[in-house]
């Protein structure tokens, strides 16, 4: 039995305890929260122009991502929940964004929801076939198993965005590091192109 | 190929699309966002004081659901996404709650996180033991497998809150019809009391 009283709440009872992890628009907070940063010198490869990457410095930070895990990877049945803090910044002229998979359990979903910013969802299906949704306050989407997704970060605040996903999905980075996706978006005058 | 302007972005690719569901504090709004409605002549028998629940108005929303559901019920991998929207109000003593449920698939996971209002998360496992965590913006809650789940409004305002769980849960509402949770949330004096 746990005992707590919750002043905030006026309430008396010794079975009410607090929750865990708390979810603000920039972070997870809790004891079971992992946080992992993405620095440019670990993603410049990603990007089509090397030079201009490592002309940059390594120790930015691109991306942040804090992962609420309340049971171990790979547990069937279980979820794990995300927020990603994706910086605005480019390198060339393509603009910062997330490495992206595909799961290791292929067939496994995944849920993005924006929370600041504007950007793109790059979303690749395994015969290289992209499509792309626009990513701002609000909006919500659907990833299918099978499909690599990568975010792209195409405004000038960070982008950040919720993610919920089974614990059981695992990553496959493999074949975006061995090709890439079949998309690139780069800046072109003020706007964003893919291509 | 999807053909759509993005003005909002100012974005000429013809590769992207909107968003297919929005997400607002209140609602889900979109193509494939079910909505359901659940009255309190529906729920009377949730509550202890069946004779307070007769005499309310069968036609109070206790509380509403909308569940964007992108892959058929059942589907192995993929995820749904809801926010429910729990109303304050009184059976009685006890403060409108939802049904509750374990899920079909005994071992699927879930998360809720509270976007507006206050209230309690009660979760009960198969041999009825119940703990309860308190619900106000930005907690967030994992429902682990095997544990039935309810959410009980204590506040004056509307309860919303995000869930998302795997699209092959399925619902077992029946132990819940038969025999309850084993601890019920009463308003006492001011304050919730649990037993």
């Amino acid at each position: 039995m746990f005992v707590q009283t919750n002043e905030h709440l006026n309430m008396k009872s010794d079975q009410v305890i607090s929750p865990r992890v708390f979810f603000s628009s920039g972070h997870l907070n809790g004891e079971d929260v992992v946080y992992e940063s993405k620095r440019l010198s670990e993603l410049a490869g990603l990007f089509a122009d090397r030079a201009a990457a490592e002309e940059m410095d390594g120790n930015l930070p691109v991306y942040e991502v804090y992962s609420w895990v309340p049971v171990p990877q790979g547990t069937e049945g279980g979820l794990f929940f995300g927020l990603t803090n994706l910086h605005p910044g480019l390198v060339g002229s393509e603009y910062f964004m997330t490495k992206g998979h595909f799961h290791a359990i292929e067939n496994r979903g995944e849920y993005y929801w924006c929370i600041q910013g504007e950007g793109i969802l790059l979303l690749m299906d395994k015969q290289r076939e992209t499509r792309a949704e626009r990513m701002f306050p609000g909006t919500l989407h659907y990833i299918p198993g099978y499909t690599a997704h990568r975010v792209v970060n195409t405004g000038s605040r960070t982008l950040r965005f919720g993610a919920c996903w089974p614990s059981d999905a695992g990553y496959n980075y493999d074949p975006i590091a061995a090709d890439g996706f079949s998309v690139r978006v780069r800046k072109v005058g003020k706007v964003p192109v893919l291509g």
